[in-house]
């Protein structure tokens, strides 16, 4: 049996923005399964920043998408035949899919079975997967905010950091955040128990804003955005501050030398600040751990997700430069079936 | 009794570069001792980069000096008058104190007796003084070398970048330094036994130089120079590197607004770098360690040290001027009474 796929591939790398014209949308007749393949139906498929490094053909900690092959995306999908013993059809399974209605996984290459009653579909690719996993790692392993601490998040309407935002509140911090528009504020701060917020794009000065937010100074920063607000966090961070360093999508679409130059990284040593990076998937062994802590705070109520869903493979390039420019309200997910 | 002295006084807060009319030398008669006071006499004084914050006006670690008041630094000098019953004529003591001939400290601010006999009076305001406590911690407690990874030292021939070379020779590093002469690019490779070092002032891009005597990447950053040498070693460090955040000396001759951006921090987290800040001051519980360890290097030979030593307080300007341009080699030191 020959299945008929769509997938959406990439067709040139960008040089600076993406644009629709680097990817294709293209149909493809999968092969037929060999042993220990695994035929998956992608139900949600997750759009993520890092991915945009990806498309670049520098190394990156992910290994390159490959120009003329499938975009590659954690997502959630069925299983429809398997010839591997430690899956069967019907079964719910995470793992990296090709962005395409149909994809062949080989070898057990990651695919994970879970539970569909336990939270919503897209949670897996958001609070209980990987976006989750990276908030939790950054703030436990990483930043470690302590009850009283200011912590400030960056993007943090978007899939990693509204989890960070309200890990903060669960240990006792004044949590304070940023994002893209007055809607992202107002949920900052009346759904999710942010304590202050603003809307970046329609600061002048963002060290204004951090002193008027964080009158305290900061003492924990998770940074999403990079650049000037990256700088602007290093004027007004406290001795001895943390910066998880999980990302900078304000820098990602630009061209190496065209990026911001960060004038002020003297704090560093001045303010005995500590910046550390970390990669999610160095923590994969802590998943297990994470998702039943994450439960029981989803099911206490003590966090809770926005997911913004997309329909339709075929708007995923779209939404996935829409998302690079902040579009999305929530953690990007894109259906491309049926549940 | 009424003591003559002379006093080198900050005149005028630099902007920009540090220039001879931002100090004046003046006389003074000092007051009669009270009780508690020590009146101190000069015998050598310490110059070190950090100073040049103190001159700003924007709060840094270490208090600003104040306009018409003298300028202050580590010093080795002689007691020679005592109310203070922890101090008695003739002993030798380290402290931070006017740059002057004479000083009065008053209520045991910060002096240490130390036994002239252990090692030449500068060792005290080097190897044996905060450079020294500074290299160590930052080795130690930051950047923790281990058997075969690589070390880069920036300003490696300075005060503190010479030991901090050793040290990681000491723990079985490659060690690779950069300083700004041929002649100390020597000192370091054919004295002190750094494996490779480059003089940065002879290189067009920082980066081919790291990638020719750094082969296997940075695992340590030593970091003393800042700006764009940052810059080449987050392009050429390893994942999971450390950077020990230990001062800018290119940057604070440079108005803020106008240093040096770097561009690609996003290293940080893609290849999990810890860069970390640190104040040597935070660490004095540590001084008896560090000394019982360093004498066993010195006395070993393991470690050794160079001074630079300008003769007389009233050049004491000049030479500052003249370190922060890179001109001294080894630890500047300011002779400033006889032994």
């Amino acid at each position: 049996m020959w299945t008929n796929t769509r997938q959406v591939i990439l067709k040139s790398r960008p040089d600076g923005p993406v644009k629709r014209s680097n990817f294709e949308i293209r149909k493809k007749k999968l092969r037929e399964l060999g042993d220990g393949d695994v035929l998956v139906r992608t139900i949600y498929m997750s759009l993520d920043p890092y991915m945009r490094g990806r498309m670049d053909s520098a190394r990156s900690y992910a290994a390159n998408f490959e120009v003329g092959a499938p975009m590659i995306a954690g997502s959630v999908g069925e299983v429809l035949e398997s010839k591997n013993d430690d899956y069967s059809a019907g079964d719910v399974v995470v793992g990296m899919l090709d962005w395409a209605d149909y994809s062949i996984i080989t070898d057990n290459g990651g695919l994970r079975v879970v539970n569909p009653e336990v939270a919503p579909l897209p949670y897996h690719l958001g609070v209980l997967g990987m976006p989750g996993l990276t908030a939790w790692i950054g703030i436990k392993e990483i930043g470690k905010p302590k009850k009283g601490e200011t912590l400030f998040v960056s993007a943090a309407s978007g899939g990693v950091g509204q989890i960070a935002g309200q890990m903060g509140r669960i240990a006792g911090c004044r949590v304070v955040g940023c994002a893209g528009s007055q809607e992202k504020v107002s949920y900052l701060i009346n759904k999710i128990g942010f304590d202050a917020a603003f809307n970046h794009r329609e600061e002048i000065d963002y060290r204004d804003a951090l002193e008027r937010d964080c009158p305290e100074g900061i003492d924990v920063n998770f940074e999403n955005i990079g650049g000037a607000m990256l700088e602007a966090v290093l004027e007004h961070a406290n001795n001895f501050a943390r910066s998880i360093q999980c990302g900078a999508v304000s820098q990602y679409n630009i061209p190496k030398d065209q990026r911001y130059g960060v004038r002020n990284l003297e704090h560093v040593h001045r303010k005995r600040i500590r910046m550390e990076g970390f990669i999610v998937t160095d923590y994969w062994s802590r998943l297990d751990e994470f998702v039943k802590e994450m439960c029981r705070w989803l099911s206490s109520g003590a966090i809770t997700y926005r997911v913004d869903i997309v329909d339709g493979l075929e708007n995923a390039p779209e939404a996935f430069i829409n998302m690079l420019d902040g579009a999305n309200f929530g953690k990007q997910v894109v259906r491309v079936g049926d549940e």
